[in-house]
């Protein structure tokens, strides 16, 4: 049993969702897909509506957390997916550079930990800031001549995608987890200070990095090996500054 | 351009909808996965709901065929897809015996005419006498504890499924068209009226035969291979007759 389990745990987070509808519907798709904890930032109200959507899946209402803030959502989560139709073209690119959901679902099955799939208002979608605070951002391949899927679509979408690949877990290496990310990340951000990166250009290089290393999936030992590295230059940089 | 169209072309067919957000729902997740053909067989008033859940894909409420018999629905059509989410357990396996969704859309890329993607409705599903009439029952894998997908879920998954494999087609075979599906189908009726099968038993091992086809999709070449086979045998029983 303990073998079969997979080593991550999917949470479902919506937020800013003005339709009750959409999220009894998504509550359902998530029972249909073997997913209990759902996430709701500001939501609207879990009214009647919402519960007769659900169909069978109001227990998962009934447990759903609500938070007024995304930052509190996604705190204690190790790995955060954004969703959106909208694909950059412009210099946010780094930005929206998404990753197609078949790739994603066939690395999935590689990560550790509370994995956070968050989907944005079913008008504006996730807002940059939400955006960069994940690791990466899927895109579900749509039609050009209309993009947009209902939210509870997209969710289902999602969740079907992932589902399908848990059937068949391979042998698995152990991912980096929530606090080696964050210290990954902080150690770029160190080095780009140390190497005078252009202040205006440094958000959106160390959100690139972010998605790369969101795409790369480092284990434990790469991160480990990747921070050797980071440690060793800003060693370098510094002892040459105290030189001088 | 030629090169890359598709040979086949799908067609939604929902049977007795009685939601009409579900029917708007559904037209919306066919135009984000470019499908346009819609069939309703005795459905409920596409109403005010109906157009405002369809959101930009109005124009295909407008285009839907509406039937009040499923035949005169499916009678046009090339082959066509059961789905379900009630699995057999009884005499019925051969019913509905089903294709998982993946293995499915693996193989559709070489299917070529028009595909009916039939759907029931929301609380009894597909009567037994509609799914007999379908080439092939369609599973899409949901949890066990509740595998039962709301009706533009279901489409949504499918027609997503579908999408994926268009992007990507491979040299195509040429798979026989709906009159050498007939032929090849009364044909075998033909072998088990002549070698005096049990009645009782001739309606499952008919649709069986069906289902075996529909997973193999045969190509015109298979198809004349298989129907003189099938030819040879019917003589030679008959043969043997006149000489008694």
């Amino acid at each position: 049993m303990a073998e079969k389990k997979p080593y991550y745990l999917f949470y479902v987070i919506l937020v800013g969702p003005k339709n009750s509808g959409n999220v009894g519907a998504v509550a359902r798709a998530m029972m249909n897909f073997d997913v209990e904890n759902l996430y709701l930032v500001n939501p609207c109200e879990l009214d009647t509506v919402c519960y007769a959507r659900a169909m069978h899946a109001t227990k998962i209402l009934d447990n759903a957390k609500i938070f007024t803030c995304f930052d509190d959502a996604i705190k204690n989560l190790d790995y955060l997916v954004a969703t959106s139709s909208i694909e950059s073209k412009t210099d946010k690119r780094h930005l929206r550079n998404p990753l197609l959901l078949e790739d994603f679902s066939e690395k999935i099955v590689d990560v550790q930990g509370k994995i956070g799939l968050v989907f944005g208002r079913e008008d504006y979608g996730l807002f940059n800031e939400e955006i960069a605070a994940c690791d990466i951002m899927l895109k579900i391949p749509t039609s050009e001549s209309y993009p947009s899927l209902n939210l509870s679509h997209a969710v289902t979408v999602v969740l079907y995608s992932m589902y399908l690949r848990k059937a068949s877990i391979p042998k698995r290496r152990r991912p980096m987890g929530s606090l080696e990310k964050h210290k990954l990340y902080e150690f770029f951000g160190q080095l780009l200070d140390a190497v005078d990166y252009p202040p205006h250009k440094k958000e959106h290089t160390k959100i690139m990095f972010k998605r790369i290393m969101g795409r790369a999936m480092p284990s434990k030992w790469e991160f480990h090996t990747l921070m050797g590295v980071f440690s060793k230059t800003l060693g370098k940089i510094k002892r040459k500054e105290t030189k001088k």
